[in-house]
């Protein structure tokens, strides 16, 4: 194979693909020059004045790219299997992927890792893996796994492993927590990635210091550089609901810094918005828009995120180098015409490569122990008492604390100013259920449930009646998780989400649209058009973030860290 | 040890090494600030307001920088034993060294490699090793070894190990030799280093394409840029002979090129050189002086070189990262007042380390076949023919190729005007002896000899008259290696090289001035000012540079490499 590569870059044999007459964007010195490309047994041979290739592609007027590398993203918040999701990214000329999957780890722990990891074995990309370090995130939930350091042993011989995922536990890691402290120290000949939104000062030097390398939660330049400067390298977020990219990317512009520590990612991001404009492409797009050099833009896309993350022979377009190669109209609207991978167009791979069948024990992923109508009865709720109420707040995940009287229930419920909102352990039968009040989800008679629900991934389900929300749970329970919406003792409509819960199997195009229909329908039953009925639902189990939330263990105060 | 590292960070606990009111050079973000940095445990704990220390360094209008990384060097051309050579590297701030011992790996093969390692054991420095890829470096020649890909392997798994020392074998490369490949395939997964002068254009890219990542030989902007494009990191080199820094920086300089693919090197430098002046710091003062921005060249010093070998938390001053750590009184000076390695003043350290005496058998290397005073009878060469001159030019290692009549030898070499110049095989007492010519060298009425003599490292000794030329010979044997010159059949000085014939155990200083005396004393004799009287000589017999040299094996054409 190497013989045939030099061949090739000596000029005596043709190329297995040449790319001709393209600016090369040559993100190891920072220039762009006129030159060809050849490509042979997955490398690039040569680049400069080429000729002769088994297959030609001219690029005149086009631009010659490193693939880019996305470096922080939880697939299964897409819904879709890895190997559908991977497609939406090559598309848009994400040839590396780093991924946490965090959401599958806390239902099915390491075979749930493992599953992330076959499904795209053969795939056209680099896909890599940070096992999740927070399973279960909080001790205020139950999760269908336990993923201590002692667990993610045998994950460390895996191909593809490559570190360990963002360490959210800033006060575990400051305060010694030995179980944190075990999981530093089996990764820390990796890449360990951070979480610590808002953190600076000596707190950060202390996580810093630690050996934590990374961090994607900035969400001002002033943070982001402290955290530079404390040697963690910013993973510029740019998602769907969370968008710190422009406010970062403004400081960078205004300020002589030296970007080499800095890269995108997405963390979360839907499918139809990947669809639309991609995720890294899009970073780089918005970038170059706000003011950044294009050059710079695109180094933080390829060359910077392969060497923060230690990443050899990836990132960059030289001979030697993986021939991770794309190929955009232009440096603004940077759409690719071509997605190369190992030399192969990643579009025909795709259609050649064969699907993955999930390991069917990841398709019966929802126990739950029996419960009856009456679990819902809104008489639990006193006449005589006072009783907390989540808030949803438009446009954000952060809830407020309100409250109702007992008394009002009856009535809120009807009138659909007023939901119940249940959280069933669904993982391991044990019976847990919390219950507790929303306000805000705009339901009228009837009831939602789904299977996401961030970070354990319960079961939640929020209503007005007793009958619909007990006919949803067992809908749910009945096709083993996903999202669904029942009317009058009837379910208007599912979709199933087989895989652990959290993910359909279904392409990418048709999930799609089944999405965009039952948001549609819970937008017609009442849930206010500025709140997706779905995503925001999986955010109300959540209990690290303030205000109110109910877990599968009750009404818990997630300013105070404490159940009511 | 974590948990102490993070209380210092968190300043909760003094740190073992407050360097206060130093301006910190960030080469991550590519700023200078003020700053307190607190040291624990060898690690960096915090950068910022930090009060407490066990040990408190005041560093006000001083500048603190992580230390240099000489990034290729040869150790034994120093002629010191590695711990001392690292003496003098760690007093000028060079805190990680990477080494190819090419010179005693000719001698002694991996017992002298592992000797090269072993003896730096517990010193405090980053001490890495390439392995010489080039052992014989051609087969015109005999060596003490043969390093083939098989004899590599028992290697790997040594600490310090970094990857394979400079393919010098450019042909090898490019014609796919199946010995070349086998090593490149050997250490595919480390890093490669390059040595290819002067190569451009498709052999380049064929080079670059085979895994190759550095090269130090580049002589001018032109060519260092095109290996930089082929993705090639460039090693500037300064050493005492070969000085390509100028010309490559004022092309940087002119350049909107972006350097985080280069570094520095010194190949080859002088012990007295280096005690004078530096290595790396000598490098950055000269890239400032030609008018690269400061930041540039010491990140070319420091981070760079860390990241295009890979050295995770090496190269900068940040929380987490190792402690290696300089303090210099300025920015154009840049002379340190202070050395950290892993947090520990190196020069207090020094004095404590044991010193590693080396194995034995690596003391008596010197093994010749009888020979007689015959051997150098100014007779063989014969009145009727003409014969090939070696001749020195002042300068340069490149030596041109001249003639004589056999009539005229006898009295050129009485009138000082010519040498006999003899290659004695001194591994495997083969007997193997090679006769010419030496014109220039200027020695009269004697002899000089050393058993440092590249690559091969045989016995050269160059003479006027059989007697001295014997005398001489028998020294080096007798003392088991080293420079030596004779007169009228007496020894006039001998400076013994125990170590393979390469290296003496003499403390630094005593070094030099030995050296100093063998040299001015051979000046005396006749040797030329201009003309370094034994590194001239220990280059005689290095058949891959043009155009005539004398092997073990003859006179050898070394621009049509044939024998004469």
């Amino acid at each position: 194979m190497s013989e045939y590569v030099r061949a090739v870059a000596l000029g005596k044999a043709p190329a297995d693909i040449l790319i001709k007459n393209g600016k090369v964007v040559d993100v190891l010195t920072g220039e762009v020059y006129l030159a060809n490309v050849a490509i042979a047994c997955g490398v690039i041979a040569g680049v400069g004045d080429y000729n002769e290739g088994k297959k030609v592609i001219d690029a005149t007027n086009k631009y010659i790219l490193p693939g880019f590398i996305n470096t922080h993203c939880h697939v299964e918040s897409s819904m879709a299997t890895p190997d559908n999701y991977c497609a939406e990214e090559l598309a848009w000329g994400v040839t590396t992927l780093i991924t946490d999957p965090h959401e599958i780890a806390n239902v099915a722990g390491n075979k749930g890792i493992k599953y992330m990891l076959e499904a795209t074995r053969g795939l056209p990309i680099n896909y890599y893996v940070q096992v999740p370090s927070c399973v279960p995130a909080t001790p205020f939930e139950h999760a269908g796994c336990v993923l201590d350091a002692e667990a993610m042993v045998e994950l460390l011989s895996l191909d593809g492993i490559l570190g360990l995922g963002e360490v959210m536990n800033v006060p575990g890691v400051l305060n010694n927590d030995s179980s944190v402290l075990a999981k530093l120290e089996l990764f820390k000949d990796r890449i360990l990635d951070g979480h610590a939104p808002l953190l600076g000062g000596k707190a950060l030097q202390g996580y810093a210091a630690s050996g934590i390398e990374t961090d994607h939660e900035s969400i001002s330049w002033a943070e982001a550089k402290e955290k530079l400067r404390a040697g963690i390298a910013i993973l510029v977020r740019e998602g769907s609901a969370s968008r710190n990219l422009a406010a970062i990317i403004q400081g960078v512009v205004g300020d002589s810094v030296d970007t080499r520590r800095m890269a995108f990612c997405t963390d979360d991001k839907h499918l139809a918005d990947i669809r639309r404009e991609g995720t890294i492409r899009y970073c780089v797009r918005q970038a170059i828009n706000l003011g950044l050099e294009p050059m710079r833009a695109i180094q933080m896309a390829t060359i910077n995120a392969a060497q923060i993350f230690g990443l050899r022979k990836l990132g960059a377009v030289a001979p030697g180098w993986q021939a991770d190669v794309i190929v955009v109209d232009n440096l603004f609207n940077l759409k690719p015409e071509l997605v190369l991978h190992k030399g192969e167009d990643v579009l025909d791979k795709l259609t050649a490569t064969q699907k993955i069948i999930p390991d069917i024990s990841l398709s019966g992923s929802v126990h739950v122990a029996p419960f009856t109508e009456e679990t819902f009865n809104p008489k639990q709720f006193m006449e005589n008492k006072e009783y907390p109420v989540v808030e949803i707040l438009s446009g954000q995940i952060v809830t407020e604390r309100g409250v109702v009287h007992g008394k009002d229930v009856p009535r809120l419920l009807a009138e659909g100013k007023l939901c119940m909102l249940a959280v069933i352990e669904r993982h391991h039968a044990t019976g847990n259920i919390g219950i507790g009040l929303l306000r805000g989800y705009g339901l009228k008679n009837g009831a939602a449930a789904t299977t996401v629900a961030h970070d354990s991934h319960n079961l939640i389900v929020a209503g007005t009646n007793a009958k619909d929300m007990f006919e949803a749970a067992q809908e749910l329970i009945s096709v083993q998780g996903g999202y669904t919406l029942v009317r009058e003792g009837k379910v208007v409509d599912t979709l199933p989400l087989p895989i652990c819960g959290l993910m359909s199997d279904a392409p990418a195009e048709e999930l799609i649209i089944r999405l965009d229909e039952i948001t549609a329908k819970a937008w017609a039953m009442g849930v206010p058009r500025d709140i997706d009925a779905y995503i925001t639902l999986s955010f109300m189990a959540l209990p690290v973030i303030p205000k109110l939330r109910v877990t599968d263990m009750g009404v818990f105060d997630s300013e105070n860290f404490k159940f009511l």
